[in-house]
């Protein structure tokens, strides 16, 4: 029987003859960091039904447990991202020690700005002042857990917006935002960063006050280097270039992060890679490609932010990061120099086929070794399948009741 | 000060000028009917919040309480689609027998196959045979509910679908659900029709069972004459033409009703006319023009179906009817005869022009007649605001917890 | 028989009790200004067949003398668009001569960067040097052509963009449309405004370099005071909440002008106003509000930028404007103080209403008035089509042989 | 040096230890019959521009010649869809002869029924009873062209549909449609199939009269068994499930055939698998799925169309080819047996890494060794580089003057 390292070595001599130096990529893949949110470890639906699983993490140490099975068998997602209220903790220094103890960080801080009756008609855009000064004292809170917790990143997302033609006046709401964001920005460590996300829209259904990516820039330029724009792979138009945002925020430094996600539809938050894997191939080849550049940032937050509501939890988040690494081993893979000529040329077919040519690389084998070599099973899957921990918390901590956002009875 | 009357002589004489039978259209305005949904009354949000209105119906009597509201100040409104198991209660005479103390009936009947466990993986569509089985059940003992309030309709909405590729066989599911469909229609009484609804997405977010309009005509197709399909307005791709599809189904004899609603993206489930009012016009312009062909059935049952999550819950189903009245109106003083003539000569801009004047036409003072020759105020909004009864439901009733199908701390 | 002035007087009655100053209204209407483009006039069609029209323009003297019929018979539309080199002349006085005999002055000077073989990989954005150079000479000539006619503003659209990943390097691209867009705004004399123009999809059909209103700011914010963006209604994702851009914009003072037309699909080039009115009263809605700020910018250059292919053209013309007319006179109807304390108060029924309420009144009479005071014909198209000047054309000037594309040199 | 034979016996091995039969996998992709179109070979563009290419084929005796190198290079291309009048020939024997001295036969046949002056409000669906008689009879006219030739598929793509509201009437466009084709079905002989081809929008832009699958497919109902359904790839809305309507449309043998092109905005007519490749193989997991049910019809034409505008017009066709090839190959090596176990247990990561599995297969190395087999070049786009045609046909036929649109008569 031939196995994974019979490929290997043949893939491995294949690329070093065309040129490509196997043991730098096989490092920039070692190095690579993908952060896990800790709501992803918990049970999500749609507004029609949650479908509670067996086992799904109730309280931040039961999700940094889980966060922390995943780093175990990929090797490249030691820290976890926070949502509060949903991790908020009496006691920060234990939650800390926790993760330690299991060989993880606590990455970004997430306000949330969507959960307060208060926030009907938005939060740092809302109409009403004190709802304003409600929703800047949570993020400045959560500045100060990031703070606490030696996080130096804050993702804000806003569900701001309105359902309807006339329930604000448009100006009047961006006058709104970015005066909170001001006071935001002014009591932003000079560590940390704060993260603008967009999205096209939902659950604002009318207008969304940072729909799009000319919205975050805009408001990230008004504040200064350290507020930077987060791409959500799922917030955007149909047929948006995704990839075109992600080299112009970069070229302008100003791309802070991804949340890594994909969709069909809207915004389905669906695995990473699950319906479109050339397009994050081909966001991760701006990616690489930036990094020849060394004038630009290097400092982009890798995160998944998904919504795996009917795949197992954990399985889901493996599974998920084994695609952004194929994709980013993939990216590693393109002749860059033979690219720019084929470009330079006006060599439309030629330039196709040398991406084309990186992506039809199976690079299973190639990211086996590199499991390999890091002590790992060279497949996360099969070894966390086998190893029992899904079993353990699915007895352990049960089933909740599931419900619904939607209607109830 | 001038008032409507005044507006209303003049609008009815320059009708009548142009050959309008005012007398006609107005006596077709009392004899629309549109029904309200239960759950329509009681509070509803998206995935991330539910925010909690004082007041809204938490039983299927408040919420018949409520929808006659709705029919005593528009008067068009005079029965109440119920979903099982919502709405499900131990007397069905009792609860007929209060709806009739109010001068309402019980209307369409909903299966709710999307909120068990069990529908993970689909309903009447689901791999599981024991599933598919227990979904059946379900509709027949919906059918059953029908039978004994005297309605005559099921409106069948499926949720079920995969959100990934390989997690069922296509055609598989297509047999499957074949299957499940044939053995409710064999159960179906003589007098009940069998309301097939379409969804282009959500809560399926790779493959929806019944995506459009062509899946449920087959379905519909396969079953037989009183199997017909339901036009969610919500529910289609960016830039469909649904007047065709209502023009499409009038013709075959295929539309059994609408769920009228309005989106701007996805299934907003906005309030009815409240984005595109223009497109509600063109979809009744297709229902009044069939009208003209006496071959045709004339049964469609014309429903609200919409989230309007942040309005007060009775003041928006009042508004919606009058965007739906006031988009009937507008279809009612279309030339018809002029417009066949420009039609007939390929004049696009005569033709269109011809179309604008009726629908340009400001059709206020016409329903605030025909509202006045039927007892009722000329103005149902300001009517309902002032008869106090929002007030009182909110006091006697309070608010709920809200809530949320996302992430729940 | 009653006559529309009897309309009128009733409304201006309705009108002064509610608060509106009508003479106001009407002396703004008076004011309103809509340039109309030279290629508007001329035969156009999609990729698949030309439609030939008898009469069509064939030269910038008919294309003048066309729109010149567009003013006398709506008063409001005294200038002509260009596109060079379209409607390149010998002899510029001699044109500007004929337009000015006709009432008429020269108005936005529109590069064409796309029609050249050279601009197959783009045009400002090309990796070639030597063909950026080219495209910036002929943007240069444009600007003297606009400083010889007297004219202020240049138009900007680029077709610039790749059809297939691999082709272009992205963060190049924009690094060379940055650089080749400095060289043009230092050459443009102080009294022109350099409007850039963005298109989210279409020739290009992978990346566009100016997809979305975002990249068109940026770029503006880059260049200088005299940079702005031009809104073309057609050229958004599905979905866009165009009003919100034109608030952002005028809120930045970085709004341009507009380039009107309608849409359902793509970018469909129809009428305005044909498909979705509310938006356009939406979009109007938002400039009017503007108006209240006297710290903003009000220099929006209005003009008319569609492809009415199978509609006469001059008729086609008079409609849109006769749209535009429409939804500017209701967006003067909103009772702002009323609607900004609705605002205030988060009544969203109430909001919605007061917008509502004005875009159905029937401003019909209204605009017969202003043009009846203006000597004008109330009914433009009628008077139009009663002139003659239609057959006289199409008998004099003949029809071209159509063939299939757009409009060619 | 380690070769392509390399790869390819490890894999074979590997395969083989899997269970997969790679004889019959190699025999499958041999049997591969994909036709390319004549219109493929000559200029295309855009309404905007046309950019001519040196040696584009500019007569049927060219455009075969083209052909002919595609298949020489391929092995799998034996045949060339006609469009009629474009390729339209005084003598038919003399144009078969030549096809088939390079080895090639004359496909399906396509009717044009857009380019004419009397299409303007459509063909089979005009409101004009002697337009469709005309379109009708251009229809007949190309059935016994089919005839001559020796054709069974007449694939018709109707431009037919409206701009704007109010143009014609829906109900009765769908009336003429309907016996126009039933017109034509009855002079269809029996050795002939009719593919109805349906798409969302272009060049009609409010309403198309065969937008859908669901229309296609109800008119294929109504005429009979040897009406199908014809899939073009790029029409559909954003969002479309297209494998979901080939399994449909398979389940009922109504898949009459495909037309091959991918697309990221509208019918952007981009080549085959450039923008989602997964979505190809999805779809090619659909037909090979089918395969496996002996009751369905196995007559699936395979073509493709696509305006590969900036592309060489003879390697873009190669590497479409080569991008399905792959597909196909990839859709082969599914483990069947495996997936339908994951899919009863509704195990869903499982279920989806099985058909990932296959997806991320390099199956470059088979695609070689079945190319060698066949006594081809395993590198069919170097090898028609290296043969010289290309340069040869530059030389000889020279380039056009471009224009803008689409290809002309």
């Amino acid at each position: 029987m031939s196995s994974w390292q019979d490929s290997y070595k043949l893939l491995a001599d294949q690329l070093t003859d065309r040129g490509v130096n196997v043991e730098q990529v096989k490092a920039l893949l070692k190095a690579q960091r993908i952060e896990t949110p800790s709501w992803g470890y918990g049970d999500s639906g749609t507004r029609f039904k949650v479908f509670a699983q067996a086992g799904a993490a109730r309280t931040p140490f039961e999700k940094i447990a889980d966060a922390a099975q995943v780093h175990r068998f990929t090797g490249v997602c030691p820290s976890v991202a926070l949502h509060i209220p949903w991790d908020l903790v009496d006691d920060w220094g234990e939650l800390q020690g926790y993760a330690e103890s299991l060989g993880m960080t606590l990455g970004a801080i997430n306000p949330n700005l969507f959960q307060d009756d208060a926030y009907k008609l938005g939060s740092l855009a809302n109409p009403d002042h004190g709802v304003r000064l409600k929703a800047i004292a949570h993020v400045l809170e959560c500045i100060a857990i990031a703070e606490t917790v030696g996080s130096d990143i804050i993702s804000l997302w806003l569900a701001d917006g309105t359902n309807y033609p006339g329930t604000d006046n448009i100006r009047s709401r961006k006058a709104h935002l970015e005066q909170s964001l001001r006071e935001i920005y002014q009591s932003l460590p000079a560590r940390q960063r704060l993260l603008i996300e967009y999205k096209f829209y939902e659950p604002a259904f009318y207008l969304t006050d940072i729909p799009d990516w000319g919205t975050a820039y805009a408001l990230s330029l008004k504040l200064g280097q350290r507020a930077q724009v987060l791409v959500d792979l799922g917030h955007h138009p149909q047929g948006t270039n995704v990839e075109q945002i992600v080299g112009f925020l970069l070229a302008e430094n100003k791309l802070g992060g991804f949340h890594f996600n994909n969709r069909k539809y809207g915004d389905d938050d669906l695995t990473t890679g699950s319906i479109n894997p050339y397009e994050l191939f081909l966001i991760y080849n701006e990616l690489v490609d930036a990094t020849r550049d060394p004038s630009l940032r290097q400092d982009v937050a890798y995160m998944i932010d998904q919504s795996h509501n009917v795949k197992p939890k954990i399985e889901a988040m493996i599974q998920s990061v084994m695609q952004i690494q194929e994709a980013y081993a993939k990216a590693l893979l393109v002749s860059r120099d033979e690219l720019t000529g084929y470009q330079v040329e006006g060599a439309i077919v030629e330039g196709e086929e040398c991406l084309r040519s990186a992506y039809q690389t199976d690079v299973r084998p190639l990211l086996a070794q590199v499991r390999a070599e890091m002590g790992l099973d060279p497949n996360p899957l099969a070894a966390f399948r086998a190893g029992g921990y899904q079993k353990e918390i699915a007895a352990g901590r049960g089933r909740s009741d599931g419900g619904s956002g939607y209607q109830g009875a």
